[in-house]
Formats: C-alpha cells, sequence, structure tokens
C-alpha cells in the first residue's frame, strides 16, 4: 500500500491493494426502511461506489438511552456492505448529542458570546471543552472501536463530522476555564498575558488567571489580542477534541487510519485547517460549491492538497446537484458536478465522496440534492452519478501520485484573515480570502498554475510568492521572507500586510512595519477608500478599498506603476524592490482579479514565472498536474461555459469524454493526459 | 332575528329586530375624564354608531389588585350606552395582564426562541400555555359574565383580543409542557413521532416525551416537521384559550353570542383561521390597508367570508385613516375609507368598526387614526365618518344576506403557507402569500369574481379551483383533488405544489409527488432562479423566483406556455392535462399579476368561468355580489384612482353616492344595486 | 485668574497667570516603558503641549486588587510632566473598572434591554445606578484626591471618561431600582404617574411603585412615555453620578475645578448636555469629524459653546487624523485637523486636545490616529502637531475672551430629539438632529451666524430664533414662545413642532397644538411622504420626509410658499402670521440645506438679520467672533476646498497662515482677524 500511497490512507478491506479512487457518499441507512439498504448496495455497486461514511448522525440510534445499546442494525449494514465489496469510513458517531443526553445535561450545550444557549433540534449543539460531552462521547468512540476494529469493512475512522462547523464559538464556563488554561500554556504569567494583550489601556490588567473571560458581548470594541486569542483558542479546543477522540482510536485499532472532514471552503473561517493537518492521518475536506464561484472551489482544492504535504486527500463531502443552505439553491449545470470532481482530483483528491447517498425524505437536509435524488435512479443526477464511477475507474492510475508542484505559490495564513478583519480597522470592508482569491484568479486567467499554502510552507519552493494582506507578521516570519528573497525569490505582497506582530501590536515607525526595509518604502497613515471610490493606475487598471501614499526610502525600488487619480496622483501605487537576484514587491490596492492581470504579467516577468499551457487557452483552461513513478497527470479543465479546442498539448487520453472530440474540451469539461516521465 | 342574520349573530338589544349593519368602534372611555362620556355618546349618535367594543385593555382597571374589583365605572359606561342605544360587544377584558399579575407571577410572561423575556411594558405578555394566566384570566371571565351576562346593552361576547398578535410563538418551559401533550394527542407513541419528525437524521431520535422541546435557538437548522408542529400547536395552544374563556361564557350566557378578531391580513401567519373559525359564533376580523395594497384588502375581506361559511361577520377593527405602525403612514385618500368599510360589507361583513373612537392623547396608539381625531368633530375625518354612517344606514336592507359564491375560487391553506417558507429550502424568496395575492389580483384585472376558500372548503362548489404553491398535500386532499377533477373540475396548481405529505415528507418518485399523476407530469430537481433572473415564456409574459423543468409524461397533457429563454428553453413553462370533463393544470414559474393574465385567460376559456360585468370595466370595477331572500346586492368598487363609467349594469341604487352621478364611479368610489331575483 | 476667563477655568500651576490657550491630548503612559516617558515629555515641549489627561483608564493599575494601591508610577509621570511645565487634567480614573472588581462583582454590569449582560473586555461596563460600583469608584476617587489634591501640576479634574458612551441605557434591576425612586420624585404618586404615562390603555395602570420596571423588551411598543422618562432618568442617573464624584472632589480640593467631557456631536443621544452643563466648573467636549460632514462639527462647537453660556470651553478630544470606529476611517485631507481645531476655537474653546498622545501599538483604539503616530515624530502628522501648537501660542491673546452672540440662533432641544423619534410615529424616517444641521447648512451657506442654543436659553437675545421640529412643547415653552413673538422676536418652526405636551400627551383641537395660535393655522392630519415622494413648492425648491395640509385661521398669515405638487398642490406650504413687530413661521416640509437657502433668505428679511461678510465669500467663508475687553476677534473659515479672496474684510491678522497669502484663504484655511472695538 505504502507504494501506492503516502503513509497513511484507507485501509482497504481484503482484496489485493490495486490503485484506485474511492468513490461514494455519506451513508445513512437509518433514514430507510431495511428493504432500502438492499436496493442501495445494488445501486451502489451499478454506481461504482466502493466507499460509504457511515454512522455519522447515528449516537442516538447506537445508544438510545445512557445505558443502551444497540449495534445490532449497524452490523448488518456493516456486514452487507462488505458482503457487496464496499468499504466503510465509519464515523465515531459523536458529532450531534442525542436527546436524553442534552435532556440529563443541558451544561453541555453551547453559549453564544451574549449568553444565548444554542439548544437542541438541530445538530452540533455541545461545547468543545465541555468535560461531560467528552466523558459520553469518549464513551462512544471506545464502544465504535471495540466493536468494529477489526470488521474487515473498515477502511477508516471518521471522528465526529466537520468540527466545529456550528459550535466553533463558545462562550460558556467550560470555555472559559479551557481558555484560561490555554492562555496559562501560552503565556507562562499573568504578567506576560497583560503585556501581549495591552491590557494597560482601557483599565483591563488582569491580577489572577480566574478575572479573565471570553470576549463576550461588551459595551464597546473586546480587546483585539484577546479576540485574536479566543479565536486561535477555540480551533485549538476543537483540536484537541479530535486529537482525544484519535487517542482513544489509536489505543484500539492502531492499523485503521484516522481522519475528520475539515471544511476549507468559502468564509468558513474558524478552524485553523493548516494547524490540524498534522491531527489525521491523512487529510479530508468538505466543499460546497458556491453559487458562480468555481475558481474558489479549485482555490480550496488546491489548498486542501497543500496542506496534505501534496499526498492524496479524501474529498468526504460535496454536492451532485443543489445544496440547502443558500439564500437560493441552484441544481448544477450539465457537466458541472463531473467537473467540480476531476477539480478536486485534480488537486490531490484521491478520493470523491458525496453528502449523501439518498436523498432524506424528511429532516433538515431533505432539499440537499444527493447520489440517488427524490425521483430515484431514474433520473439525470443518478445516471451522471454512474458516468462518474466509471471516470473514476478509468482514472486509477491516478492514485496514489502527488501533486505537482507549481513555480509560484499563493500564502494564505489564518492568524492574517483572523486579525485583517477584526472590529475597529481602518476599513470594515477588507475581506482577506476574497483578496487571495482574486489573486488565484487572476493566476488562472493568466493561465499559469500556481499553489495555494499555508504560512508555514516551504517558500523556497517557489519562485514567486503572493502573499496577500499578510496582516500578522511575527519577527520569524518576517525572516523567512526576508531570507526567501535574499535566495533569490520573488515575494509581492499587498497593503495591510505586515502590519502587526503575533499579538496584535503594530510594528512602529511606518508601515509596513514588519516588511518595510524587505520592501523599501515607508507609509504614515493607512488609505482605506470609501465605498465606490476608485483610484486610477497608470497601468490602466483601477483600484478600490485603499490606496496607499508610498514613500519610496530605497534607491532599488522600482515603481512599477503609479496613480493617476486619488490623494495620491502621480506617486507609487506598486512597487518592486530589486535586492540581488530577488525582489519584493507591493500593491498598494485592490484591483480585483481584472485588475491584477497586467500586474501579474509584470511579476511573471521579473520572477520567470511561465505558463505551461500554450497561450491561445490561457484563462479558459486550467491547469492541474499529478505527478507518478514514472508520468506526470495533466488535468485541462474548461473554466468557461463555451467549448475550447486545445491545441498543441500532447499525452495520452485517460478520459473518455476527451476521447469523442479529441482535444476540444465542451463546456465545464475536464480531460486528464498522461505524460511519461 | 334568526330570519335575518344566520344561526349566530349579535343580540341587539331591546329594540324590535330590524335589519341593520352594526356600526362603531372599540370604545375606550377609561382614556377621557368622566366629561368626555357624554360628548362620546352624542357624537356616537351623530355618527350612526349603534355598537361599540368596550372593556379590552380594562383588566388593570376592572381588577387594579388581586383581590380588588372595580365594575362601578364600566356599570356607568354600559348604562349610559344603553341608555342612547348603543349596543355593546363587551371584552372579555383579558387582552393584557395588569402590572400587579406579571409582578406576582413573571412566570406568565413569554419566552422567545432565544431564551429573552417579554416584559410587561406594552401589551399582550402572557403564555398562551401558562395555567397561572389561565386561572386568573377566567376568574376576570367569570366575573365578567357574571356582572354584564344580563345588561340589556349586551349584544356579544368579545374574547381577549387579537389573540396572538404579539405572543403567538412562546418558547417558555410552560409551552414545551404543552406542546409535549399536544404531540402526545397528536402521535400517541415517541416511535411514531420520531417517525414523523424523521429523527433519524441528525441523532435526533427521542426516548421520552420529555426530551422534547419546542424549535429554541439551535446550532444550525431546527428539524422541519418540529418547526411545523410547533407552529400548528401555536396556533392550536391559542385556538384552546379561546375555547376556555367561551366555555365560561358559554355555561353562565347561553344566549349571547361569543367572537373574537381574527387578523386575517397582510403577512400574520401565527394563527390558522380557517381552523379557528369553527370556535367562534360568528366570525369577526381586523384589517389594516397596508400602503397601496388595495387587492390585499379585498382577499383577506373576501378569505374572511368564506372562513365565515358565507354567513355575515364582523369588521372588528380597521382604520378610518393613518395608522402608526408602518414605516411611514399615510392619511388616506378621500373616499377611501369610504370604500375600504364598503369593501368589507361587499364581502359579508354586516359590521363596520374601527378602531378606536377617539383617537388617544397619550400611550402607544395616540398617532392611529380614529373615529374623532385629535382635532375633534370638527374635522374632515368625523364628518366622512357621519357620512359613512348614513351609507351604512341606507345599506341596511342588505344586513344578513349571504355572499354569493364566485364560480372560480383560489385556495389559501395555512399548513402550504408554513411549510413552504420554512428554512433550508431551494429558495428563501417565496411567499406564499404573495403568489395567492396575485392570482386575485389576476382575477380582479380580468373582472371574473373569485372566491377565496380554505383547503378544507367543498371544491365542487367551483368550476375553477386555483391552488398556488399548494405545498403540503396529505394523501386525502390528494385524493380530494383528483375527484375534483374527475367530477369536471379545472384544477391550476403551480410550483412547489404536491412537494410533501402532513409531516412535511417528501413525496419520492418525482416532483410534484402528490400531484404528478393528476398533473401528467414529472421534474426531477427544483428550479428556483437567482434575484434578478428572469425567464420568458412564448405567450408574451415572463417568470421569475422559479422555472422548473418538466418532463410531460401523459399523452393527454397539453403545452399551453413553453420557456423561451432560460435553461429551459423550448420546454413546458404551463400545461394542462386534460381527464375527461375536467382538467389539471401548472404553472411552474412566478408570473406576477400582469404576467398572469393571459395564462388567467386561457384557463376561464377552458373552465367556463365567464366575467359578470362589461368588458369595458374590467380591471377597473371589482365585482362582489351578496345575496338575500327576494334579491342579489351587487357592490362595484372601483378600484383606481380615476373615475369610470359604468355602462350595461342595471338594478336600483341603494348608495347615496352613485345617484349624483348616475353609474360614473368616481375615483375610489363603491355603488351598490339591488337586483331582485 | 478670574480676569482672564470666566469663574472657573484651569488652576494653571506655578507660574504667572498669562493669556493661553491649553494644548494638549490624552496621555496614557501606562502603555509604553519608562524610557519611551521621557521622549514623551521632550516632543510635547517641542509641540507647544501644555496640558495633558491623565489616569483616564488607570483604575486597574492604581488598585490592582481591593486592597492594594500603586501611585508610584503616576507620582513619577505628576512630576515629570511637573517638571516640564506640563500641567495635567487629572482623571478620578473610574472610567472603566478593573477586572477584579467585576469578578467579584458581576452585579454592577450593564444589561440590556433584552436582558443581554454586558460583559467586561471592553470598557464601561457599569452601573450608572449600581451602588457597588459607586462605592468602589468614590473609594479610588477619595484616594485621587487625596494623593494629588495638592500636586502643583494639577490643573482639573476629569470625573470619570466621556460618560455614557456606551452604558447610559442600563436595564438592570439597579435600574429599575432607581427608575422608581426617579419617578417617586417626579410624580409623587402613583396615581399621577399613571395620568401622566397614559397607563389607562393597554391595561397597564400601575397599583405600586414597585411594579413599574425600565422598559424592557416586550411584545409590542412600550409605553412612549415610559420610554421617554427612561430617558429622562437615564440621562440624570449619569449625571447623579458625576455629582457624586464632584461632591467627594468639591470636599477635598475646593479650589480645582471640575470638568467631565461631554460628547457633544453626531447621534450622541442619551446624555442632555444642556442640563449636565450646570454640574461642571468648565464645559469640556469630545467630538470627532464625521466623515465628510464639516458642518455637523462647527454646529456642535457652536452648540457646545452656547451650553457653556459662552464661556470658554475645553476641547477635551478630538483626533489629529482617522479614528477607528466608522465604517471606512479615512485619514484627514492636509490642513483638515487646524481647521477643526480652529473651528472649535472660533466657537469659544480655550483648549483643543486630542485623543491621544501617542498611539497605541496593541488594544482596541491603536488604529486610532494620536499627535504621536505610528509612524512616529518624523511624520506629517507630529509636524502638524507642531506647527499648530504654534498656532495656537500665536491666539493666546484669544484665551479667556468670550463668544460674541449671533442675531439668529437655533433651538436645540432634547426633549424633542428624544420624542420626535420614539416608535409608532407618523414615520420613521424622521431625524431630529439632522433638520436642525439643515438649517445650520443653510445659515452658513447663506453667511450669517447663528448660535445654536438650549431650549432653556434666552431667547429675546435673538431677532431671529428657529426651533425646527420643536415636537415637546410645555405650556410654559409655548408662553416664551408667545412672549418672545409678542416682544418682536421672530419664530421659525417645523412640521412635527407643538404636537405634544412633557408627558408626550398630544394637545388636541388640531395640530400644532400648542403652537396653533401663535401659528394661526390648524392642521388635522399629519402629512408624512413615502421613501421617495418629493412635493414641489412655488419658490422653485422641494421637500421629503412630510408635507402638511394646512388650513390657515388667522387673517395676519401670509403665504410665503405653496406646494405645486402632491396631495396639497395649490395650498400653503410655508406661512408667516404677522404679529405687531414679530412674526411666527412655519415650514411644513423637510426642505434640506439646499432648499432652506431661499426660504432663509425671506426669514432673514423679515427679521432683519444681516450677514456680517461680504457676499461675495457667503457660503464659502464661516465666520465666528470671539469678543475680549479691547477687541473682537473674527474666525474666518474657508468652509470649502478651494481656495477662497476675501476682499473688505479688515483687521490685524493673528495667525500666520493668512499672512503669506494676504486675506486669500487656501482650502480648509482659517484666517484669525483682530478686530479693536
Amino acid at each position: 500500500m505504502a507504494a501506492i500511497h503516502g503513509p497513511r490512507w484507507l485501509r482497504w478491506p481484503s482484496e489485493p491493494a490495486r490503485r484506485r479512487l474511492a468513490y461514494g457518499a455519506d451513508y445513512n441507512p437509518e433514514q430507510w426502511p431495511r428493504e432500502v439498504w438492499e436496493e442501495d448496495v445494488l445501486a451502489m455497486r451499478q454506481a461504482g461506489v466502493n466507499i460509504v461514511s457511515l454512522a455519522i448522525f447515528s449516537w442516538a440510534r447506537l445508544q438510545p438511552s445512557a445505558d443502551r445499546w444497540d449495534f445490532g442494525w449497524l452490523d448488518q449494514v456493516m456486514d452487507l456492505l462488505h458482503a457487496h465489496g464496499i468499504a466503510v469510513d465509519l464515523a465515531t458517531a459523536t458529532a450531534s448529542p442525542p436527546p436524553w443526553l442534552t435532556a440529563a445535561h443541558p451544561e453541555i450545550l453551547p453559549v453564544g458570546h451574549d449568553g444565548r444557549t444554542l439548544w437542541p433540534g438541530a445538530r452540533q449543539h455541545w461545547r468543545p471543552t465541555s468535560p461531560v460531552f467528552r466523558e459520553h462521547a469518549l464513551r462512544l468512540v471506545r464502544a465504535m472501536a471495540e466493536r468494529y476494529g477489526s470488521h474487515p469493512a473498515l477502511a477508516a475512522w471518521h471522528v465526529n463530522n466537520e468540527l466545529g462547523c456550528h459550535n466553533v464559538y463558545d462562550y460558556s464556563d467550560d470555555a472559559a476555564t479551557a481558555f484560561r488554561v490555554w492562555l496559562r500554556e501560552r503565556y507562562g504569567t499573568v504578567e506576560e498575558l497583560n503585556r501581549a494583550w495591552a491590557t494597560s489601556f482601557w483599565s483591563q490588567a488582569y491580577g489572577d488567571w480566574a478575572e479573565i473571560l471570553p470576549p463576550r458581548l461588551a459595551a464597546s470594541y473586546p480587546n483585539p489580542t484577546q479576540q485574536l486569542d479566543f479565536k486561535r483558542f477555540s480551533s485549538d479546543a476543537l483540536k484537541h477534541y479530535l486529537r482525544a477522540e484519535r487517542e482513544v482510536l489509536t489505543e484500539l485499532t492502531p492499523d485503521i487510519p484516522v481522519t475528520t472532514n475539515f471544511m476549507v471552503m468559502g468564509d468558513t473561517k474558524g478552524m485553523n485547517f493548516a494547524d490540524w493537518a498534522r491531527e489525521v492521518d491523512f487529510v479530508s475536506n468538505d466543499h460546497y460549491l458556491l453559487d458562480g464561484e468555481r475558481d474558489e472551489l479549485s482555490f480550496s482544492a488546491n489548498l486542501t492538497g497543500r496542506l496534505a504535504n501534496g499526498d492524496p486527500w479524501f474529498l468526504m463531502e460535496h454536492s451532485t446537484s443543489a445544496v440547502n443552505w443558500q439564500p437560493v439553491n441552484l441544481a448544477k449545470q450539465p457537466g458541472g458536478m463531473v467537473r467540480d470532481s476531476l477539480t478536486h482530483v485534480a488537486y490531490g483528491a484521491d478520493a470523491v465522496c458525496f453528502f449523501q447517498w439518498r436523498q432524506s425524505a424528511g429532516g433538515a437536509e431533505k432539499y440537499h440534492s444527493a447520489m440517488v435524488p427524490h425521483a430515484g435512479t431514474d433520473s439525470e443526477v443518478f445516471r451522471s452519478v454512474v458516468d462518474l464511477g466509471a471516470t473514476l475507474e478509468a482514472l486509477a492510475p491516478i492514485a496514489g501520485t502527488r501533486r505537482r508542484r507549481a513555480q509560484a505559490a499563493i500564502v494564505f495564513d489564518w492568524d492574517s484573515w483572523w486579525a485583517s478583519e477584526l472590529d475597529s480597522h481602518p476599513t470594515s470592508r477588507l475581506r482577506y480570502r476574497q483578496e487571495a482569491l482574486d489573486w488565484y484568479t487572476a493566476f488562472a486567467a493568466a493561465g499559469v498554475r500556481v499553489d495555494v499554502i499555508g504560512s508555514a510552507g516551504e517558500f523556497a519552493h517557489y519562485d514567486l510568492l503572493v502573499a496577500p494582506i499578510l496582516h500578522v507578521v511575527p519577527q520569524a516570519l518576517a525572516d523567512r521572507l526576508t531570507a526567501y528573497v535574499g535566495g533569490g525569490g520573488h515575494l509581492v505582497t499587498t497593503y495591510f500586510s505586515g502590519i502587526v506582530n503575533e499579538h496584535d501590536h503594530v510594528w512602529l515607525g511606518g508601515y509596513p512595519g514588519a516588511l518595510r526595509e524587505l520592501l523599501g518604502l515607508r507609509i504614515e497613515e493607512f488609505g482605506p477608500l470609501r465605498d465606490g471610490d476608485r483610484v486610477h493606475l497608470d497601468l490602466g487598471v483601477s483600484g478600490t478599498l485603499w490606496s496607499d501614499r508610498i514613500d519610496v526610502t530605497d534607491p532599488d525600488v522600482k515603481i512599477v506603476a503609479s496613480y493617476t487619480s486619488g490623494d495620491h496622483t502621480g506617486r507609487p501605487a506598486i512597487t518592486t524592490r530589486l535586492a540581488g537576484a530577488g525582489s519584493a514587491s507591493y500593491v498598494s490596492t485592490r484591483l480585483g482579479p481584472d485588475g491584477l492581470g497586467p500586474v501579474l504579467a509584470e511579476l511573471l516577468a521579473v520572477s520567470g514565472v511561465r505558463p505551461e499551457l500554450p497561450e491561445a487557452v490561457a484563462g479558459a483552461v486550467e491547469l492541474a498536474v499529478r505527478t507518478g513513478d514514472d508520468a506526470d497527470y495533466w488535468f485541462l479543465i474548461n473554466r468557461t461555459d463555451e467549448s475550447v479546442a486545445v491545441d498543441g498539448v500532447t499525452g495520452e487520453v485517460l478520459r473518455a469524454p476527451c476521447l469523442a472530440e479529441g482535444l476540444t474540451l465542451g463546456p465545464r469539461e475536464v480531460c486528464v493526459l498522461r505524460r511519461p516521465h
């Protein structure tokens, strides 16, 4: 197995190890009568499903009361699946506590920042820090591991589910207690915490750990470092809970890999998945396409793959068609499901799974699409599901191959995300992730591959490093960036970067403090723009949101673009400091994906980063590359809703849809080429 | 009396029974010094007022503390009114608990879904399920009945006031207890409830009734069936409270009819008045004109009249001019008050009353208009009030006549209203009542009379039945609709109809499950549209909100209209399945009142429903018909702000305003014609 | 000293009394290491700083626990400042309770109207009425006074800080108790309160004081008089707290003047500063420029100066550049800081101070500008700060001079502000302060000086009195206005004026009740307009928001303007009743600053009020005048962003910037001329 995948991957049951991509869904047989189960496994085989996630919301069914257990039905399901060659990613079933538990122990319910309890009735109504919840949950984990640890269908453990989706921020007294423990570990002494939190202002100096609270609803803006630390703590509290479940599983079933489904997507901001990635045997992710945001899907898949260190990862959930939680939930267009799935594979997923197998008739997610829709197997959706199964089978050789690094990378940093969007800032309009996504789209439009990496990633792998709004720059990060440029790297950063250290303290002496020398410039005051205001640059593009008044302080700084309108007309808008073989560039306004185009062209030229696809398809076709022992695999993804002819790209066509029309990609189509080394 | 009205109506005091319409207002003499009372009764006589609603908010005055009663002032008022020939619709005075009661028993205060208490200071701060409140309130009801049950002025009992206006949803522990009782009655066993609520998903299976809670603030979407049942329960809880008051009254004063003022209007959604209508001796309603929504007034009056089963009903409150609770509160235009009043009469009201007699100088409603405004009796408003009194006297022959049924009906269904607008649906933009109102406006624009009926109404009375967004279709309703079409009826329904059963479980196999066969079509995925998106039909109209991809599955389906834009271009948009003499039609998008015009024309043709007014005034003049022993009464209502000449309509002109100008209706004017059988 | 200033002003320490303007900032040395303090005082001297506000948020540092005190560091700071000739406005340090206090006494935390506690973590988390808080706070005040009462640097006491900024409305049980005490003092008996609150409606009659609560979250609109009285009480509760601190200080240090910083600015509405002004030895104010609202700054400065009775006042806080609490926080434009500062001086400020001296590196206000920005003293901001110091030194002769009254005044009335914007009114769109500001801008555009005065001000000083939306008119105020007009004064008022008495009871008989006779007109119904609706007047201007239907009832009423569109076409829009030498005018719609122009021209003509500046600069240059023993001081403020040539104005140029260019004012520039009597 190790030869095919990284150190830990699914334990495929009872058959010779062979390359294959996993394919399946969350399976919730509890919702259906026994006779439907038989239909299910037959339809799964028809679709090529080889794995399902099971028991995610089964706690109430498995343990109907504190002292009663009912595993019989699950035994049957496990056996039935195994009999049909379908592996199981088995949940620990702790995702949502059953009514008897919250009735007996309302003290496990989360509490909002304004003191309002989150009651049962939906799901995930538990405090990450509740000792009572943990005791009951780990008892269940142990029971699951003991009963199913040696079941032949068991391929992996699925810890809880979407940890933090609804309960990441809990302000209860349990949270307060755990926050204090976390802070004590971080700061050692109350004095050190007082320094870090700058409590000398607003009379906030603490005399004792016991006085410290989560940033609950306050009369004015809560202390920003308290807010930032509470975000860090909240992410860590869930990580520690994940670790607690994992430790039980590792103790009892050391051979079974453990994962949990992250949510690297959209505005899911509370969990630092770059940090969590070290806690699982392999990375899993859930991703749902936001209306019209195809590039966001690619961005999330790309980042997920890099958090997995280039190793294969598991797409645990996405949707065959519409979801049910957006204001308006559109069905996917023809080909959309396949393009979404293969885009994840292109960026390293070796598993393509959905929520869920069979669309519910009742309950909160009954309007969420599934592999078997309400209409049944006689439906377009199910026919597409069957087609996708065949496609994934055809792509089996790709299983176990790794992502091939790009020449360029975008740095994505949770601390900067959290800190740059805190309250009482120069502008409340700044959106960290959107700026990163804008750059990603600009790369895609330029036809240039780019990786999205965490800020702890190895910068030296890349010729060009774009770190948008790198707001939090501790000294060590500043040193790493300086070393990167010193080593010949080409760094690009933007407005509101380099402003604060790890405690959200401003680096003094002029902005962008931590990066002032590296960039060779100095800014005295922040330059947020009013809604609707726009500044123009001599590159023919225009900016919104921000516009810095830049003083160049280093003779090696070259003005890439200047303002032609606004308060800073005639002054630099974009600069590059040449530093030996490397460079450090600064973009002082929000240009958006289109406006970034000409800027990126300059940066690519400076850094020597080149497109790998023919210029004719740049922007229309996105390229992602996986690499195996003897070949690369090129994924050519049609980003558009038009057909695109691709000339001058050669390789063995692996994926059927392309065969019919040669290298013309229909709307939303994906072609996979095998290119031997 | 029974000859003039239905089985129960006002007990007009101490004079020979004669036909007359009731006219009056809420009367709150407590707000004014004794000397004003004398002015009041004289001005009432001047205006032709013959009834007032009394003591609605008098609890604190009648029972100043738990053990002290003060009826003296009310005795005086009752006697004074009676002396001037003014009857009394006497409130049980329980609408708003006095300060001493909430101070002693804060446990009667309602609690919001997020645990926030609704404190005293306004009105209606009581839990519908509170045993403590009920005990105190029924004690008061009993005291009122004992003291005034034989007072000659007493014409009817007015239970409480606008039940549920502010307190329909209470999530307190009292509510939880009562909810469990209600659920136990509905489901019998916890297992059955678990099935109905689909609790196998999200680990929600209950082991005991005691674990069940109202759908309080939760971490995610609460169980939808729990939500729907809580809406049903909340409506029932108030209905049961109404019943409790009524039982006291019926026991003590069996000859006095009992009513309570419903609020069939606008977005007042929490109370299923179709269900409540059986609980009163005659139906009463409050209605306030929403800015610019004249058709909404007609729709509400129409529906109220049908809930009253065609019998006369009581317009308990509307306004002479501006209200005080809209964002901007405009005075009514000249003639507006009379048109509003007579529109209610046209649809069956035998009483025209206002909130309130004399405009308050202080308190929360002081900027709400009244019969006697702040300006006093020397005012346009009071002069109009006097005129209206004369008009109603002229219309006395209409008293006791019944609504004449239309050929067509629109079905209005509270379950579908509640369920179709729940969260996590295909679109959050759907508005059930607006779609029904759009159809109503389309009928009005076509000059065709239509009834608005509850879903329990007798379908067979109608040639054409429009059931917009009939979302909840239990098997029995599906059967009734099938029988209706089988019997030659013409049914029309729309997008998102027939989707779920009474438990909000989706009917499987393709949409619209419950009506798939009847309509002869099948839809695999829902078709919500983005905000701003619009699809065009070959009928020359366009739709928003929704657009289904329809597969026709029955050879007898005729395509009425097809899409010419959007994802479903070339496919059916509107279909009619011919079934013997009947038909079943489907409209798959939201067309709005104008877009429905040509569609309705087709449907009228198919169903043989014809306008009764000359084509020249269709749309400008709305017709409503009441029918008595020897004549029909036609109400011709000018829907526009222009003058309209009405030719070719004959009859004896009953209402004065028309006389002056023959059959030309000035802006907003109403003409009443008597047409002998 | 008394010769230079009014009866109480700063006690300048240890040097011969001389005229000078105070200049400085809040100084928070606790945020910085000891070595920075030395830099601070040197830079202060460089900038001409002569006073700082100290210890505002030092409670936690001064009293680290209930029984531990640490004054040593503050002793050092006081001594260091004094050694450098810098006086101290010493805070009582009670602004924000330390963590140990709220941990031990959570019962001091404020509670919102919906029962949600405001927790520590920010600042000002204390109930104004908490006896526990008061006990601890006054203990601190006493300690401060005892320790520093005779320190030579001490120039004034600064009570707490921005009282009520976040905690003015507290609905806790402490607040309930204090509210009852306040009500008992106001009304004497429960019966009288019931009358005033009109509790006979909605069954709200109280039987006992103990039943009364603050207007907490209710099921519907809380009683409006209860709401209004709660606003009055809440302002008074803070005033009483201010008084409690002041009494300790006056007892211990009778020679040291006491002040506290008001917040006469923008929408800060909760504190009736006209009432508070009597509680301090001299008035202080904080003001922050709202984006684009220069006239609002002038308006606030103008009003503040009148609340100070024309005596000099202390600008305690404003900003050198950007703030951090608006949605987007722009840096000030060049010259902006100086213009803002001198505008305050023009209207009577003898002190120009900032929040804060050195911009914080951490904490909630780190993005708020300061005298020493993050960039350090090598910055444009600091250079401007130094320039301003020199300017203020040049303006020293102005110190101690008083405001010279204008011929016209705008009346600003807190009761009307509070009452006119309550809920359930004719329109929710009305903005009291904006209407007043519109008039102020119209005066500025006309080049005419105007004072902004409280409603208790002496009307007889003015030839023209504009009282926009004077909604609350008790009999005594009506009498004063009648006497004013009778004495030859020219009164102007607007829509929704004269409507209610002090209990928010409507004056009956037609609007505007209390002023009906005086204005010679009568209105029967309110005339709010829909959003977007606009009515035109024959003066060539147009109105929004409101349009009354006016009946003229007095033969001496002259129609100034009539409506040419809308429901009242052809009827009066603006009227003037001539009454002997005086007049009373009514403006029945919202005209906005531009639309008021021609109206104001008429009113100026009627009242004989004339501009003092040449017509050529009217609108571009704002004039404010201070007057001393032997000369007037004219402040010519360029309101625009263009240069303006000022001809025909003579005087000795006091302020340097003008000298360079004669009497041409650059954008945003201010010139000060000395004009001997």
